[in-house]
């Protein structure tokens, strides 16, 4: 009898604090009863083992999520995941995005954008002590961080001594812990299927991160490997991956109140930022951020007009930073109406009272809170212009240019000394890069970027100008903008880096070589050089102080919140996490009630024949005539399209499988609702809501409208 | 047990056809059995009668509805049915409108806007007979309209022969049949107590026609007689009206699925119009006059700024524009997604077949059809035209002139002879308008008026252009826009009507003296005569025609109706109806539920301080501090603002008491929602929603914030 009275109080305190939490896989085991309770069917312990079905099926792309669905190495994500490789495959003749794309066979399949990856985490492993053992008490500021950085380097190196790995140190809680990640590497992916842009990106920005939502935001890739199964570049001969374990897909779906787990690579939160950080976020950081981010978007629409060549190459530029405008607004609204503020500023007065209660507590944390804060505060005397300089970073002749400069200083040092980015290891995703730009650049928008910032940089005070930059582009007190555009002009016109050859040739390429060069984008990257190292240097100096004064707080921060019995998990990093929850809608404001379902006569509705609303006509007809195929929502007698749960997620996220209790893949995760994004920053369990779309909608459109017949005949599909 | 058999059977044919209806009074006694069923607890036959409560309670204000309160004769309906008036009394320094308004005592009552009247209806008769017996079948065209027209005015003449009393013939079912209705006249009407605007018009014309609604849409008149209890003109001698009746108030609401009615004077429904007609009037009519509206709204606030004395002149009559500018566009927008041609499509091929089906039928309805078809047809030709010269009456010196020309013509005649409009008992109401006019007109503003709607109309091909207006302002082939405005200057700098004395003075003159007035204005108008009158002749004369076709499709319509089980009551036309329904809520759209209640966390959410979302201090003080005395809404826990039921109501019935089913008042009705508004034309029982403001949002803000306490103790409120 004890033991179920324990389990229903563990139960109470969870349910008391919603469905928070984006859990590492090894914490799975302790929530066990309440899995269990709210549907789990399988064994918990078996998601905490990466070797294990379900979780050796879920496999990351880099920035996005997406699964394995059958025993050869198809693999289902976003349709906004596989965004950059559908456009790669696209001309104006033949655009993919467009029409979409459907290879009837494997030969058909079309290789993805350069550089991109599939990673299978394969094992994590704690490596914090390895790590602090080397943190002497005399090991402060820059020094600190530069041995953390050569320890990190040093356990990757190890690692990667098996070919076809990659592998990274993620810290968690600031530095608290370290965790080494291991990754099957798979370069040889290709484009398998994508619907036509009118249903993958039904609603387009108009429609992001809102409900109610009508997007069959969803591609397939396949994963292919060397005839020895093991990683290799892309090659005729390559044949597909066979994956540890692929998810069977359901044709039977959810219906509201069902549990639902989301497994992926939640990229970051600051869920634990003390309040003076969340407020300087919101009110400096923030709504500049949106400015700048709204200030390239009305540039590049000016100067790559509507259904130009050039527009095509900065539709994947535009989407992101609307994508993140949107999504700053929305967080900036909410912080300007909801209590987040007050929230923040009440935790950090009940931490400090906790601490303060308890003389040993008082002792060991007080000092470290006042350290933090005092760092917190330095950080914020450049912000502004940072800012501006990261934006700047958006012309990429000058980016690009900097990066070839710094491959030439780093390639003097041996490998292991070398900043990341830019070791050996490095090389291929440098070129791709490199090579990606051609299809995302041109001079002429590139200019108006660096001319837009570099007008904001100069607008601003003495005291926070950079000597080297004002003289690379002779900013004097007063701008003349005439001259500035003269001066930006002829470096255009006079740099070769606008070629891929040539970029490309300045790989390898030594330090002296540059110096010699007369070419005005490397001669202001060798200009900006010992300015750009100063300011890495203090960074670094920063972030050396950081790692001793955060994980202290991040300590204090984990005790108070257990005796509080709240979650305690680490902010999302980029690493494999499990989220759980249930199917429900939410009332964003009031009097108004949004459903956990949206379905096919949502698309009519919103049908307009016009981007974003352009519903194929296949698809409208097929709607029209009502054929579902068995992949109705019994209670609502339609094809559910998207729907809503409160699973905890973020970024990075997109494209990871929804399960059911089973682990059968019930949907796809895709974005978040605009009332709950502030999420990131402060959970609200009423408005925290993920959308997925709906396995039935992906099954369905493929078997009624796309004739993915051969796909499907692939899949393990669940029908009952 | 037949008795119980047929009354079920009575309930499941309505309620197929949900709540539906418009119902005449006397009508009401044949749904007992529904509206019992549905939660009305008094007799149903007690509300049939005119001269009994409730419906004695219910009070006409000419274009909108109220309904007497307490036995000193106050009278509750909707803040916009007020506007006037407290306009009226508004200056740049002492701004009721956006103060808002309580008088404290009688004393302190201000007189309501010039011409401002309380209806109370005290009898119907159905007097078809009289006219029908006229009408030889030898009266054809313009000879038969001007027989109705001459009955009507004498019944109505016959009627009025009683002091204090407003008579009117009314035509049901396209001239089926006719009623003679007869109304206490009470013409000393005064503004007791508005809220201010931040409560009355919140949300303003951003939330007009819209859910989630918030406005506290109510406004207190009291209705003033002489000492001896009959109607009067003011005098500070009068004293408050005694009405036979009046509601209680009810501070328990309503719950959702509570039956609710509606007592009120809906204005004008089309739900028998031809799919022809309905065609012509979502493809023709109302797309212009939304474009129309629009452009005279952009040309008011142009010429009459923001914050402007011109703009205090024109809000009204921008909110009447932009009202309907809205209205028309959501009835488009839904008439061009739904399927309302497609419905009307079926019900005239029904009709048709229906009428094929039997000889005797055929014989009778066929010819009549296809009359009709035909007169409907011939009536599209000059449509456009005349449409913009009836926005052309929107330049209020030109309509003005005309009608006061128009007067003196017809005051040549024998009274009873005259032109509705212009006879003895409308002189009254004439000079109210002429007065009414020196607040709402400017003449730079309706210079511009004229202009825009005379270059749309010189625009028009040669065919449709009219000799006499093209000579009235040198109108040629080419319109020479300088030119035009140079004339219009003119006219407007010489017309002396711009001065309301000098407007009166003209008011009994005789034509001649009007031919030798050198106002130019006048001479437009002296002009114009001979053509307004050819035109009103035609229209005559097809309104005759008409008298006989329509009719006669009505009785097909009707018969074809009834033997479908449909509901058969007749299209609103400004006579005392009831509506009853149940509160609910609705899906606008796919994935979207509107719950139907608002309550006051969502004025606090909406608040922005910037008009329209200006909620007055006190009262978000009072909102914060949650005393809601009694007010809330048990569920919710809080105050509801606004609720929604599926009642049947068009515009007229704004201000209509919403009754429960002791026939206390729960709400006020004062808007439907723009997914419904089509209902004019076509019913949609899943998207026909009415918006009432909450009887307890009305006390709550009357105690809690307003400190209206002389009024509350004044009315009986129900409080359990």
């Amino acid at each position: 009898m004890k033991k179920t009275m324990l389990a229903v109080l563990v139960l109470t305190a969870t349910a008391a604090v919603a469905d928070e939490g984006m859990w590492q896989p090894h914490q799975l085991p302790e929530l066990e009863a309440v899995l269990k309770s709210k549907g789990l069917t399988i064994d918990a312990a078996s998601i905490a083992d990466l070797t294990r079905f379900p979780m050796n099926a879920v496999i990351s792309l880099g920035g996005c999520t997406a699964s394995f669905v059958s025993k050869q190495g198809l693999a289902v994500t976003n349709h906004h995941c596989a965004y950059g490789s559908i456009q790669h495959n696209s001309t104006a003749q033949n655009n993919l995005i467009e029409q979409g794309f459907l290879a009837k066979s494997l030969v058909g399949e079309l290789p993805a954008a350069p550089g991109s990856k599939i990673f299978v985490t394969e094992s994590v492993s704690n490596v914090t002590q390895q790590i602090k053992q080397e943190l002497t008490p005399q090991l402060q500021g820059k020094d600190r961080f530069d041995k953390i950085d050569e320890m990190r380097k040093q356990l990757v190196a190890e690692c990667e001594v098996t070919p076809g790995y990659r592998c990274e140190v993620y810290s968690f809680h600031g530095g608290l812990e370290y965790y080494l990640i291991k990754q099957l590497e798979i370069r040889d992916v290709r484009l398998v299927y994508a619907p036509a842009a009118g249903v993958g990106v039904f609603g387009g920005d108009i429609d992001n991160w809102m409900w109610p939502r009508h997007t069959g935001d969803y591609a397939f890739y396949r994963a292919y490997v060397g005839a020895d199964g093991k990683p290799a570049d892309f090659s005729a001969d390559n044949v597909p991956f066979v994956p540890p374990s692929s998810l069977k897909v359901s044709a039977k779906g959810v219906q509201e109140g069902d549990f639902v787990m989301v497994l992926g690579y939640p990229g970051r939160t600051n869920r634990y930022n003390t309040a003076f950080e969340v407020k300087n976020q919101f009110t400096e950081i923030l709504p500049a951020s949106k400015t700048y981010r709204e200030q390239t978007i009305a540039l590049i629409k000016q100067h790559a007009p509507e259904g130009s060549e050039q527009r095509v190459k900065y539709q994947s530029i535009l989407a992101g930073l609307a994508n993140y405008a949107k999504n700053f607004d929305g967080m900036i609204q909410t912080y300007q109406k909801g209590g987040t503020q007050a929230r923040k500023d009440a935790f950090d007065a009940e931490l400090q009272r906790w601490i303060d209660a308890e003389p040993a507590r008082k002792a060991k944390y007080k000092p470290v809170l006042l350290d933090l804060q005092k760092l917190l505060q330095a950080e914020t005397a450049t912000q502004q212009r940072d800012l501006i300089l990261n934006y700047f970073g958006y012309a990429q002749l000058f980016s690009t240019s900097r990066k070839l400069y710094r491959l030439a200083q780093e390639q003097q040092k041996p490998d292991e000394l070398r900043e990341s980015g830019y070791q050996s290891r490095d090389l291929e995703r440098f070129k791709a890069g490199l090579k990606r730009m051609s299809r995302s650049f041109e001079p002429a928008v590139d200019l108006e970027i660096a001319l837009h910032f570099l007008k904001l940089y100069a607008a601003l005070p003495k005291d926070q100008r950079l000597a080297a930059l004002d003289q690379a582009f002779g900013l004097q007190e007063q701008t003349d903008e005439a001259l500035l555009r003269e001066r930006l002009t002829q470096i255009y016109q006079a740099t070769t880096l606008t070629d891929e050859a040539e970029r490309l040739a300045w790989v390898g390429k030594t330090p002296a070589e540059f110096l010699e060069s007369k070419d005005p984008a490397l001669q202001f990257a060798v200009a900006l050089y010992d300015t750009d190292m100063q300011h890495e240097s203090a960074a670094k100096t920063q972030a050396g102080k950081l790692s001793v004064a955060r994980p202290k707080v991040m300590e204090a921060v984990i005790a108070f919140n257990k005796a509080q019995q709240k979650p305690v998990y680490p902010d999302a990093n980029g690493t494999l996490r499990v989220t759980y929850g249930t199917v429900q809608g939410y009332q964003p404001k009031d009097g108004v009630t949004y459903q956990p379902f949206t379905t096919l006569k949502g698309i009519t509705e919103k049908h307009t024949g016009v981007e974003p609303f352009n519903a194929p006509a296949a698809q409208l007809a097929a709607i029209a005539k009502g054929d579902f195929g068995g992949y109705q929502h019994p209670a609502l007698g339609t094809v559910p399209v998207n729907f809503l749960s409160n699973v905890d997620t973020t970024g990075g996220n997109s494209g990871s499988p929804t399960l059911n209790g089973k682990a059968e893949l019930v949907g796809l995760l895709f974005d978040g609702v605009i009332e709950g994004i502030i999420g990131n920053y402060d959970y609200d369990p009423a408005l925290n809501r993920s959308i997925h779309v709906d396995s039935r909608y992906l099954l369905w459109q493929m078997e009624k409208v796309d004739g993915a017949g051969n796909l499907l005949s692939e899949m393990e599909i669940v029908r009952d």
